[in-house]
Order: C-alpha cells, then sequence, then structure tokens
C-alpha cells in the first residue's frame, strides 16, 4: 500500500527533460547503474536507520504516466515520440538495497538501480524524496526509543508535521520504535496501532474539569487518558482524576492513564505520580507531552520521573534538529563503463563501477566495519582507507554479511516486501547489534568503512585518466 | 485544486474519540468558536507569511467520509449511529480568515471557526498540518526573496522534502516569492512555471563534457543551462561552456546559463563571469546552487559575486533551520459562552470569545499595530497591551482596516478563493508594507499587538472565575 500514487509526475523538471534528451540521442536502451547513499549522519549521530524501501518498490512497480500526465507534458513542448515511450514506460530494470531497517553508515552504498538510463533518470527524484525523509525519521525515532528504554512511546506529530510528510513520518517512526500513532489515515493504510487522549477544547467545553473528565470516562471506561493540566495540574487536574478512577474502578472499569501537557513535566510527575498511589491508583499510568525529544526524554528518566509513556510530536516527525538527510543518487557505471564523478571535495568523489556492501564482524559476532566492493568481488581479505590507503584492516577470522539483497529483477518483484511490523522487527535486532558506542548521543563512536583494493585500484584510475585530460 | 483528497481520516484520533464522544453527550449541535494563532516567529524573524488557506478552504469543502473510511472506523469500535452521522458529514459551519499572503504577528487570531463542535473539532488536525507548514515555507520563502532582491529564485527541493510535504512546500515557496521550481507535480496542479537545469549523471554519461554540453544543446538551443562543475568549473566548465555558446550563436540561438554546484560560490562566480564576459557572453547568465538559504545568498550579494539566479533547495523546503510553526488551534467559544484556557505560562491564556483582527495604520500609512477585538466591536479608541494593560496606544487618528475576512457561510464558499499568483502579488505587495526593521534578520523588531478594552474585561473576568473556584 503506497500513499504516492499517479508518481509519473512526482519528480523534478530535469530528469524529464534529461530523459528526453537521452531519447533522442540514441541513449534510451544504454544500461546505467546508480547508488543511493548519504554523507553525514544526521543530529550528530552515528548511524543511520535505513527506511523508505518499501514505499520506494511499491511506486517503482507501479510507475506509470497518465493521459492527463502525457497532455500536461505536450503542452510543455516535450515531443510526441518520447510521450510515446513514456505511454508505455514501465520500470524494467533492477533494484538492490540494504533491508527496510538496516542501520547504515555514511558513504556504504545502501541502494543500487541497474536499468536503461531513461528509467533510471526519472525514477531519481521520488526515490530521494522517500529514502532521505523516512530514514531521517527512522533514525530519530530510534533514537527517542534508545533514550525511553521499555517506555510507550506514542506519535502525535501530525498537526506540526510538514504536510502531507506526516504519512511517511509516521511510518518511519514505526519502523525505529515508535508503539502507536494519532495519524489515522496512515494507521488505516498501514495497519498500524492508534493511540489518543483528548484535548483542552473537550475540557472548555464543559462547565467545569470533572464534568468534563466524567463525561469522557462514561463513554470510554475503558480506554480513557485524562488530560490534567488545562486548569491546574496538581490542585485541579490530579484530584479530578482520581474521582473519575473511583468512579470506573466502583463499575469494574479502570483508568488508563492522565497526560501533562504543559510545565515542568519532571516537577509535576512526581506528586502527580504520589497522589495517585496514595489514593491507590498505582496501575493508572502518566502520560507527558510538550515538545519532547530525545534528549529530554533522557534528561527526564535520568530524574527518574515516574513517566510511563511519552507522546512525541513536532521533533520526531520534522526530524527536529535535522530537517533533511543529504542522501544522494549517482551514476556509477554507464553503458559497461564505470563513471567518476571529480569534485574539489575528495568526500564527494564517488565510488564508480556495481557494488557490493559488506557488514563484517569480529569472532565474538560484533560489528566491526562496512566493506564496499565491486558486485563481482567474494571473500575480501583486506579493506581500505578510502582517502588513506595506509589505513587498512585484515578481515582474516571474521564474518562477512553481504547486505545489499535483489528486491526487483528485470521489473518484477523478486520476493515478498517487509511490512513496517517486520522492518521494525528487524530494525530493533539490528540496532541491538550495534553497540552503544555508536548510539550515544554525544560525540559517537565513528564506524569503519573500507573498501577493497580493487575498488580503490578502479577509483585512481579512472580519477588519474580525468586528471591527465 | 487540492493535494489532500479522501481527507475525512487524515486526523488525529482524538478528534474522532472527542466527536464521538460530544455526539453521545448529546452535544453535536452545540456551536463552538476555534481561532487559529501562532506564538512564535520562526527563524528569530519578525512576522509570517500566512499560507495554506486556499487549501485548507478546498479540503473543507470536499471533506467527506468515504466507505471504506466507515468501514475502518467501525473496525475500530466506533458505534454504529455516530457512523451514519459521518456518513452524512458536510462541513455547515462558517469560516472567517486572513487573506493567504498576509503578514501575520504572534498571537493575533488570523482564523476562526464557527461550526457545531463536531464539525469544528474532525477539522483541527489537518487545519493545523497545512497551515502550520505552508506559512512557515511561505515565511521562509519571503525572507530569500528579501534577500534574493529581483534576482531569481528556483526551487529546487523536492528531493530532500519531507516526503509528500514537497507540495505544500512548493505552492508555499510561490506564495512567499519564488519564481519557478523543480517540481513537476506541483507545477501541473497549481499551474506554476517549471524550471530546471542538468544533473551531473548527464555529463558522467559521455566521454567527456563538452560531449554532455553540445548533445544537451543540441536538444534544447534556446534552454540549456549548462552544470560546469562536474570536473572543474573553471579550467573545464566554463571554457566547455563558451565552445556551446559559441556554436549556439552561430546558429540563431544563445545559452541561456551555466551552473554553479559546488565550491566557494563567491569565488568561482567572478573568474566565470570574467571569463564569459571576455568571450562576449555578457547575456549567459550565472546561477548557483548548493545549500543556499536567506544568509547565503545575503552574504553572496554583499561580496557582490555576479550571481543572477539562485536555486534554492532543502533549506527553503524544510524551513531550515526550525522544522515547524507552532500553530494551535483553541476553543474561545463554546455554546453561547465565552471560553478561556488557563495556563502556568501567561502567554498561553488564550483570548475567549469570537474576535475580530484589525490592522492599525497611522496617518503616513505606515502599519503601527494590530488590534483584537470582540467581533462585534467596531471603532475602538484605544488598544491595550494584553498582560500589561497599562501600556496603552491611543487610535484617534488611525487607519483601521480589518483583516478578517468570511470564506464560508453556512457550509458554502462566500468568494473566489484566491490562486496561488493572486497570493503571490498580494504577498509582496503587503510585505512592501512592512518596515525592513520588522524583516530584518538580526533582531526584528517586536510588531506591537494589542486588545480592546472589552477583550481585557472578559479576559479578566473568566479568569478571576475559574482563579475563585
Amino acid at each position: 500500500m503506497s500513499f504516492l500514487t499517479n508518481a509519473g509526475l512526482y519528480t523534478d523538471y530535469y530528469e524529464l527533460t534529461m530523459a528526453q534528451a537521452f531519447f533522442y540521442e540514441g541513449k534510451k536502451e544504454e544500461q546505467a547503474v546508480f547508488d543511493y547513499f548519504y554523507r553525514e549522519n544526521p543530529f550528530n549521530g552515528g548511524y543511520v536507520l535505513f527506511a523508505g524501501l518499501n514505499e520506494v518498490l511499491e511506486v517503482l512497480l507501479n510507475l506509470r504516466f497518465s493521459k492527463e500526465d502525457l497532455e500536461y507534458l505536450a503542452s510543455l513542448g516535450f515531443k510526441s515520440e518520447f510521450l510515446t515511450y513514456l505511454e508505455k514506460f514501465r520500470f524494467s530494470g533492477n533494484l538492490f538495497s540494504v533491508h527496510e531497517g538496516e542501520v547504515i553508515f555514511p558513504l556504504t552504498p545502501v541502494l543500487r538501480v541497474e536499468a536503461p538510463i531513461i528509467e533510471a533518470q526519472i525514477i531519481e527524484t521520488f526515490l530521494l524524496n522517500i529514502l532521505n525523509f523516512s530514514s531521517l525519521v527512522a533514525t530519530k525515532a530510534s533514537r527517542i526509543r534508545f533514550a525511553a528504554g521499555p517506555r510507550t512511546v506514542m506519535d502525535f506529530g501530525m498537526r506540526r508535521a510538514q504536510g502531507l510528510g506526516s504519512l511517511y513520518a509516521t511510518s518511519a517512526a514505526f519502523i525505529g520504535g515508535v508503539n502507536s500513532t494519532s495519524n489515522v489515515k496512515a494507521a488505516k493504510t498501514l495497519a498500524l496501532p492508534l493511540s489518543g487522549t483528548m484535548a483542552h477544547s473537550w475540557i472548555q467545553a464543559f462547565d467545569d474539569e470533572l464534568a468534563a473528565f466524567m463525561a469522557y470516562a462514561k463513554q470510554y471506561p475503558d480506554h480513557t487518558v485524562l488530560l490534567v493540566d488545562t486548569y491546574d495540574t496538581l490542585k485541579s487536574g490530579i484530584p479530578n482524576a482520581i474521582h473519575v478512577a473511583e468512579f470506573l474502578k466502583d463499575h469494574g472499569h479502570s483508568l488508563k492513564a492522565v497526560r501533562i501537557d504543559s510545565g515542568d513535566l519532571a516537577y509535576l510527575s512526581r506528586p502527580a505520580r504520589q497522589m495517585l498511589n496514595q489514593a491507590g491508583f498505582e496501575d493508572v499510568k502518566i502520560a507527558v507531552s510538550n515538545q519532547l525529544d530525545e534528549y529530554i526524554i533522557k534528561s527526564l528518566i535520568d530524574q527518574s520521573a515516574p513517566i510511563d509513556i511519552f507522546g512525541v510530536g513536532t521533533r520526531l516527525v520534522t526530524g527536529h534538529d535535522d530537517g533533511a538527510l543529504d542522501g544522494v543518487y549517482k551514476l556509477s557505471k554507464f553503458s559497461s563503463k564505470p563513471r567518476i564523478k571529480i569534485s574539489e571535495n575528495i568526500a564527494k568523489i564517488n565510488f564508480p563501477d556495481a557494488k557490493q556492501l559488506v557488514r563484517i564482524s569480529n569472532s565474538k559476532s560484533e560489528w566491526v566495519a562496512d566493506a564496499i566492493t565491486l558486485a563481482s568481488e567474494k571473500n575480501i581479505k583486506k579493506i581500505f582507507h578510502p582517502y588513506f590507503p595506509e589505513k587498512n584492516m585484515d578481515l582474516t577470522h571474521h564474518h562477512a554479511e553481504p547486505l545489499l539483497h535483489q528486491w526487483i529483477k528485470k521489473g518484477s518483484a523478486t520476493k515478498h516486501f517487509p511490512s513496517i511490523s517486520e522492518a521494525a522487527s528487524y530494525a530493533q535486532q539490528r540496532l541491538n547489534m550495534l553497540s552503544p558506542d555508536y548510539r550515544r548521543f554525544e560525540y559517537p563512536h565513528e564506524f569503519k568503512v573500507g573498501i577493497s583494493k580493487k575498488l580503490l585500484s578502479l577509483q585512481r584510475q579512472l580519477l588519474d585518466r580525468y586528471r591527465n585530460k
């Protein structure tokens, strides 16, 4: 189930002008290889959690240009043979990628497209749009999960999300580890668990807070979370919530939780917990919200604030304080020749040719490095620092796990695409294999990435060729 | 033309649970008044450019619950009479708002909904989602426009936008003042001008740069912008671009521009301009891109970099470095009674009752303040600081312009909704009336907002009533 339908024109204009130019240049059958990779970890973190693959695959397999699309392109001056080509457009290539929910690192090619150049070019924009944002939010969610430990995390971000970006935000948040969402559209489309409490407007619509609480509890006797900060959390909200809890108990039900949405959450949660406990409601949980992120959650827990549930909004769904992952999609092979892009900045020189990505573990099954190799290589014995090859690592006695799997072959799915919940499980399993050194928020350890001797030589050779021109 | 279709479930779960509870509490016919306002200017700026109204109005008029939506809600346990109510759901209320593209300030009620409580509640989430993000990006775009002056600004942000948020980002960017976009889907839907150049992959797909340039120029002899930084901007890109410009000139065409996408743009643009001029191509423009925002554009212009066109991406469409506007939607009247929300934080206490917003100009037609009044008030003579009423302003000899206009009356449009280009013109006209003191990037002047005596008294009276409880 994809959120992006009619995706033909969900692209940058230049993808289409280049596609038409490739068409009339007689290059439309030429095979291209593109890599997706990113350069910098967001949030000053040590990794990215890869997400958005499922959506990319669904969109790719259903990519068409409608009659209306073609009429629009004709109105822009696109030529008729090219439009006839687009009318029959189907993605006919191959797609290799790491698993949805994989833990990935800068500069590593985590997704590879092999297709005729026009196809590979046209899909660039939506692929980047989906993967960059989904991976950003999945990463953010995994950090929030890391901070929250076993406590419940709810996604409340829809109202502050970047428009319809809310849909990808919610699915990515689940992959990263949230437990539920308030976003009904996303939940329906992806079969996700919903949760919600009540708004201040509910309280304000009654003449007093207790009447508002009671009315809601009568409607939802087993699912009520009372918002206790409309007038005064400790003087009014919690005492009224205790009345409701007693009423529900007398009728064989129980109050689920109270929610504090303002004020000092650490300070308020302690007496709130105490008052609830003293009234015999140890199992009524305390939920909090209000501009939460991984840092505030960590701080609340460090202060032993007795909080059970975190409602996280804006900073989760917008990836505050990084608004975008810098993922790019670069040509590495065209018409059977490996290709390179030079740059003033050495880190922006790409790795040529079709490649495999291999995760290296030591004899204790700890991840120690990622190896980038040519796709054709097997059993790499040594990897080299890409810019300082005198630094290298011997891989004898190490385990090598190839990470790029084929998901699409000649335009058809090769296997089941993981669901959100499968991806979320996979992500947690992989994150658990990542040493906390790479997960900590301050100055995380840098994961090693090396390249094979053959890839190193190929890159040098291409660089020399261009430098000597 | 709206980007959000089937919006019934594009909402937070609690809107629906509260709606059902209002329904069974017998409150479904009760009239509610809600205000939309924001609290803090983004980007440490002095104003917000209001955007997203057109989309909100379109979605509101077409808001329905499909059969599939209702089946889904039934599966979640919603009850059948309530679902029957939703089946016939139509928005039947009133909507008042400032104009699309209005310049607005913190705490002022810029949009007011009057409707039966269930309707007013259900629309909250999409209204906030659309207005918060659109206004954020329109504001950012207006700052970029301010920095760029008369130079061309292109939106290139789609690949780094927050998923489908790209659609609202592009429309808001136009309202704020960009000239064109690369986003084909948005351009088609809203009839916006497209632009684009070429990718590094186009250059890499040819054996040398000049061949790549020539092939593109032959396809688009009057629309070519050459990307000159794939190998070496000054040693290779610009000399090759000059060859192409000569070729095009010999054939009665002309090269439109070159684009520099990396390196020091100020440093590179000067010799690039000089080389083009020396070859007789003064009219070939220089476009630049690469992580631009209002600050970098201002710096480039301050350095007299000879740049004609700015391609702005990530930081425009994600509103870097603020990912969200903090707009809220608060109940101010219910069942004929003005309502208030108390808070520990005095700035979070809302203004009760249905209100009008009035822009005050002095005898020189300069904007001096915004006045918040009761909707029923006319000819206010004095306004008061909302928290320090001893500070006040006499309005004699001032001009008062009511800003809230009715767009929807009893569920029907009362007038033509402004198009993007109309909104963009309106925005520029209004921004031109705003003194540069409020537009500057560092410590802008704070625009005065006052409230009427009657509103002040009403707020105090409600506060006293709750405090004495």
